[in-house]
């Protein structure tokens, strides 16, 4: 690759700036690497989360917003040199602001959605040309994850795996018979031996189950949620891609092969157009050789309708989780948000989301939060572009 | 009284225009007179409805306000010149406003809300001076009438009972167990023979019945809800309150007499900030000695909250009563009312109330509707003062 060229002059500090003395200068291989594909359009949070601010950027739980709880999170193992945040062209902007201490080179544009395959893998890429020994987790930018302890834990045993050549996913024990959710089967292998807890061969991954399916799965113990972290050698990541998505493969490596040179711009487009898209779970994790899984348990949420943020605050005595200035009788174990500081006003309702932005109102039935997504649909399909 | 001042310049055309010459210009004496008390803050209907703007100002169904319709309804009846507007100084300019037809000097503004007994007794007194031989008919100013035709009827049948000297009721049939009516228990004894109607003469008045007793009443055939729609000559109602509310009556009479002087504000509001608040039922209807009722059938409402507001609009194929820009999946039989223009977007909810105005939005279970009433309590009690 690129490790042979004559070096230019940096033009930007740390991180992923352009090759060259910084590839002599940084010899330390095999250091921890954070990637955030920050995607996804969270439409589940309408009306607060649009196309334009996607959840990922809302401050929903607390002053910050999730890509800033996500990068702070992961600052207890990764300095911002070594974080990458990968988004598109729309969001590039907001995310270089929210995220100060991020070196400029860190911010990787995609430009246009590929699913994650494209995403993850060209940070992968572009991480190895730095420091081909590389490990490198990848988390997404808007979940949520309260045991902070818990997570650092299960984050050193995926990384003893992955140096062993391991693809490691950290899954999640379970609560409840998720349908929309991802699973992956564990074996009774344990991979490696490690100080923090067992690191076990994946049996398989399941991509939401009927309701029966995962009842079943979480009774078994031996089904964790998939909640796309995951922690790999980026040698031993790209290998597996060459295999498995070798057309992938090659473009992700001719775009970072150019990715120092004036022209980065125009082939990445080029080359990135021609990609197929596809997840890294069905284009790598469900066929590669060595995938491994973490169980762990550390809190965690991804933050995916009403009803599951209502369920990340604090409630009032009616078990009302408000966000916003509510007077009330009668009404219980709802979720108020107000973006607009209104007063809400509620009387004798049950279960029930109001989310107040300033040019939408939802009202919904807290069991049927997940079908926000499809009254997102039925606004697409009226042309309602101004709510989108 | 004073017909037998001397003439002073007329400073308004028609109406309640100062006595005088018009008193002789105008001597067709027993015709109908409207009178309209606009009072009530429609709390119920919060937070379309306010203290400053209250419900019978509003276009709730249709273009023109309560207040308009009513007047619009009695026009068939009763020319502008005849009727009067009762109100509070606060929505003077807005009742003027709304009613360009009516005379400014039919326009009565009583000081400060001391029920209806005052209220339904100036104007009384003020249509006596001109009309000693009139028939009155009083209606509450935000009430709906679907069947104007049947309305008409009942009017000329408690018109002609009130020339026979009864004090006359419009009783609705009652179409089911409602607490939060009056209702009227009549006899057999027809009091008059109509052309369009029976008069029965009046058993008793029952305020607000416990649900039981609301239930038996409607199966008995032989209660009305008392809507406020009374008829009788003004001749006999000030006999009646001369016979049981001597004070008011003297006070009235007093306010009237000097009306035309230049000292009618000073007089009015001293007088009238004697007097005990009492309501036309409680303090004239139900001892008068010839009290009469018409049953009628017109389709009523009292307009009362958004539950009644709701089944007067035309609903969608969900059943939901919409006034605004609703987008909805699996919303069903809900009241959906816009004063903001915003999307509204509803998913899974039945029976619920949404209320969107500028500063405030509502939520509330359509069958709880009248408890708004205790919420607007509770904002006042919470000095939320730019809410109310």
């Amino acid at each position: 690759m690129s490790q042979g060229r004559p070096p230019r002059a940096a033009t930007a500090t740390g991180g992923l700036a352009p090759l060259g003395h910084r590839s002599v200068a940084l010899p330390g291989g095999g250091r921890f690497w954070s990637v955030i594909p920050a995607g996804g359009s969270g439409t589940r949070l309408w009306p607060v989360s649009r196309a334009g601010r996607p959840k990922f950027l809302l401050p929903l739980l607390g002053a910050d917003s999730l890509l800033q709880q996500t990068v702070d999170r992961l600052a207890a193992t990764t300095a911002p040199e070594r974080t990458l945040v990968v988004c598109g062209p729309a969001h590039a902007a907001a995310v270089a602001r929210q995220l100060p201490q991020l070196p400029e080179a860190n911010l990787v544009v995609e430009p246009s959605p590929k699913n994650t395959g494209p995403a993850i893998g060209l940070a992968a890429a572009l991480i190895a040309r730095h420091d081909p020994d590389a490990i490198m987790g990848s988390f997404a930018a808007d979940h949520d994850v309260r045991d902070r302890a818990a997570f650092g834990r299960a984050l050193a045993a995926a990384t003893e795996a992955a140096r062993a050549g391991w693809l490691v996913t950290i899954g999640l024990t379970p609560t409840r018979p998720e349908t929309g959710y991802g699973y992956i089967e564990r074996t009774d292998e344990a991979v490696v031996a490690t100080a923090t807890g067992p690191v076990f061969r994946s049996a398989r991954f399941v991509e939401k189950p009927a309701y029966d399916q995962a009842a079943a799965y979480v009774a078994s113990g031996r089904f964790l949620w998939n909640a796309s972290m995951f922690v790999w050698s980026v040698r031993s990541l790209l290998a597996e891609m060459a295999r498995l998505q070798p057309a992938l493969h090659a473009a992700l490596l001719r775009i970072a092969d150019g990715w120092d040179d004036p022209t980065r711009d125009e082939v990445t487009a080029e080359v990135w157009a021609g990609l197929a898209p596809v997840s890294i779970d069905q284009g790598i994790m469900e066929h590669a050789e060595k995938v491994a899984v973490v169980p762990a348990e550390m809190g965690w949420s991804d933050v995916g309708d009403w009803h599951g943020l209502g369920d990340l605050l604090v409630p009032d005595a009616a078990g009302n989780a408000v966000h916003g200035d509510l007077v009330q009788t009668g009404a219980t174990n709802s979720v108020v948000w107000s973006e607009t500081g209104r007063l809400i006003a509620m009387v004798g309702v049950d279960n029930v989301v109001v989310v107040d932005a300033p040019d939408a109102l939802l009202i919904a039935d807290r069991a049927q939060a997940q079908e926000v997504r499809r009254l997102v649909d039925l606004l697409r399909e009226g042309q309602r572009i101004d709510q989108l």
